[in-house]
């Protein structure tokens, strides 16, 4: 359900770019895979999500999945293998999506009758249950999601922001109003701006994608954008009123009270393990990751300091029992690995993104104190009383989430620079990538032309504008503010 | 994962049978179908897995994804597409799994240059990259598990016992030494059998299958075999002690503390949605699902009884209040539906399985009391005291829970019978499905034989026997003895 961005960068473009473009990019790549975040899979654009990737995937899920049940939705699981007649049924759809389809053509060592397509998402499968279950007005809303993965053959990919498979959820929904659907489809968007800032420490924009931008088959496409820590915008999450197009494709029809027949409203939204790109790119420094507390799979890591086998047994005893007495508010490991030094466990640990270190040895141990090192700001704090411990802690790993939101906002609100002119748009992206706050009526030819000599898109166009402006192109009035970046 | 059965029981057979198995095979389906567990997909083979089916299975999931944790091992996940040439690698496995693959021919709208196959069980990948991960020993264990779909082409479906796709759990280790290995699988054998017993309330008998029942490519494979309320044998878990033989195949090499290089010893293991149809099998009755209260997705269901509008009013205010108070220790649902009567949710929630039904009516509210009805044994207990009723609850649906595995216990006992002979042995198998145990020291041949004479098969070897007798078949002394039964 993620708007597809046609031709957005790729490691191979970047590379071809400019020097800091492409140590980006290096960096990346060698982030993700040092941390162990993930690796290259045998299969060209596959990856494989390591322990600690996936661990922290499973937090992001246990977040939003709690969010999506207590907005009133039930999770269920529809199949992974679509007949290639399904796709056809909505025109907008089948035209965006059928290019880029893994399709099953033998199953059991023979060849099938109807090839089948893997989902590259499931809008045309679920609509078509719906359609067997909706009769009445009674049996709307569907309020339906589910976590699975999808393929979808993308020719240029990239750890976690674009793969051939990935891992998402998917929410689908029917109503038997206009309105009820309209509600739906902002009232998840929210739900994915409060994953995205008070979860994942990303402050993201919210508002609706141009024409151009939307999701195949939808008729308004919302969406949360992130700026990256180069400057560029990552969408993070879309949200789709689908009107009565997927409706009306598989006849998804119901009585009202009334009596009369009428087609459901719907909606459908998703968001997936691109969020993982997302954390590296918007938080991580030239150490490694920064992860955000409330997500990291290991929230405080401790690292035992000591010369000799008797100050070890003495540190590891205490380490030990600081780490149970942690366990139960917060996730907390004991690096006890023999073969490594203090050191090399906290470049280890610091590229790793954990928040909170504690460093302990013999001298902490006898004034019953604790080292404290923040991966964010890179500052130790020295004596800490092992007394309340938990708590300081708590409240330590509080401070450092609102800090890395803190300076993400800040870092956003410092490349964001309005225009008035194209002029002034191609100068000010010509140095560096920053969102571009502009006044726009153009339509999509306008912007894929601005795409061809600028490589920026509109990312967003901002709810609740008041304002009114001249279009930095046509110079024709509007109160369509809307915002210009290059994007991943 | 689990061992194929390779010619066991469909729908259609069932259908030819006498007219016991064809009502049981029935109810069945209706059962599940009506009870909205899951429904047909529309490609034949596969089925959606409706909310009410997802809730069971996410807690089945919850419970022993807290195990898998709490014995050390962390998820992961690996891509669903393998290339073709990698199933080849192992002999034994390629035998048993590629006649049911489906494969990808296209991607992108062009043809693939290697086929890829969507993985019906992932060892081949999984095991690719393990050789990339392990170099040392000190790499050793990898503990490792996933949650996924896999698709395999059976040709005679069931709806949850044997579908073309399913969801699984699949853990895959490796290990320096073998009896790490052994260990291993066994104590993930364990971990299945408490799933089993103290969550789905359902017996099971432990032990290994005979080497025409093994997973493709492993030395061992130990199981959990439970029977079902038509005398038959469910196969609901399996780990396998794979030795070497992938570890080769993959080459999975490490140096040891000497310094030799060593192949790593593997294990694999997994449970899959097929236990939403071994608690459809092992607990229902003929008036529909009767579910453990430990994974019940709604354990206490309250009916509101009542005349006039007044009446409801009234009624509705004291439901809300009761269900919100019991929220926090029970799952409990308030049906508040207005097109239905009374008695049509109590057959409906009876279908539905729900442990515990509370009706609550004006009289009772002026009491202060309630009225208890157990879905198990299908009791009323009136007169029940509002005060201390979370407790009280509670406390009942720990005694249900008991009390259905008790059940299937007794029933188990009932329906297991010794035998000396084979012409025993077919006496108590002409009537009726049962256990037959019996001392057995004959092959695989020797195994189909009595499979086509008498449609069972050899179901487990179960562990710590230490008796001896003569085999039924040969009359050679043996300790083996094993338990024969017809089959899902």
């Amino acid at each position: 359900m993620e708007v597809k961005e046609n031709e957005s960068m790729s490691i191979e473009e970047l590379e071809e770019g400019d020097g800091t473009e492409s140590d980006r990019s290096k960096w990346y790549t060698d982030t993700i895979l040092q941390s162990e975040l993930a690796d290259y899979a045998p299969v060209k654009g596959c990856m494989v999500i390591r322990p600690y990737g996936y661990a922290l995937w499973e937090n992001i899920q246990k977040a939003l999945d709690k969010m999506i049940k207590d907005t009133g939705h039930q999770n269920a699981y529809f199949p992974m293998l679509i007949p290639e007649s399904f796709l056809n049924k909505e025109k907008q759809h089948v035209e965006g999506f059928a290019p880029e389809c893994a399709v099953v053509t033998h199953g059991g060592g023979k060849k099938l009758e109807e090839p089948l397509i893997v989902r590259p998402t499931s809008e045309t499968i679920i609509n078509f249950m719906f359609a067997k279950w909706v009769q009445s007005w009674r049996d709307l809303p569907i309020l339906c999601n589910q976590w699975a993965n999808v393929v979808r053959w993308e020719m240029r990919t990239r750890l976690f922001l674009r793969t051939l498979e990935f891992l998402w959820q998917e929410g689908h929904t029917a109503h038997a109003t206009e309105q009820e659907a309209e509600t739906e489809a902002k009232l998840m968007l929210e739900q994915y701006r409060i994953l995205a800032e008070d979860w994942l420490a990303l402050p993201v924009l919210t508002g609706e994608k141009t024409e151009r931008e939307r999701f195949a088959g939808a008729v308004r496409t919302y969406c949360i954008e992130a700026m990256m820590r180069d400057g560029k915008a990552l969408q993070a999450g879309t949200s789709h009123f689908l009107g009565q197009n997927f409706a009306k494709a598989f006849e998804i029809t119901f009585q009202d009270k009334d009596g009369n027949l009428e087609f459901a409203w719907q909606t459908s939204w998703g968001v997936s393990t691109r969020l993982v790109g997302a954390i590296v790119l918007g938080h991580g420094d030239d150490k490694g990751l920064i992860l955000p507390p409330k997500v990291a799979p290991i929230q405080v890591v401790i690292v035992p300091i000591f010369k000799t086998e008797e100050e070890k047994a003495l540190v590891y005893e205490h380490c030990n029992r600081i780490k149970s007495e942690l366990g139960d508010q917060i996730r907390v490991h004991f690096d006890d690995r023999d073969q490594h030094t203090p050191g090399f466990k906290f470049n280890y640990w610091e590229q790793k993104g954990v928040p909170v270190r504690l460093n302990i040895g013999p001298k902490d141990i006898a004034n019953e104190v604790v080292e404290i090192a923040r991966r964010d700001t890179r500052e130790k704090i020295r004596g800490v009383r092992q007394a309340g411990l938990a708590n300081e802690l708590s409240g330590l790993l509080d401070q450092i989430q609102k800090n890395i939101f803190n300076n993400a906002l800040e870092f956003r609100k410092k490349n964001t620079v309005s225009v008035k002119t194209y002029d002034e748009m191609k100068k000010v992206l010509a140095d560096k990538n920053v969102f571009v706050e502009t006044f726009f009526d153009g339509n999509g030819e306008d912007e894929g032309r601005i795409k061809d000599e600028t490589k920026a898109t509109v990312r967003v166009i901002p709810f609740d504008q008041n304002e009114e402006g001249e279009c930095f192109l046509t110079g024709r009035k509007t109160s369509r503010k809307v915002i210009f970046a290059r994007s991943y």
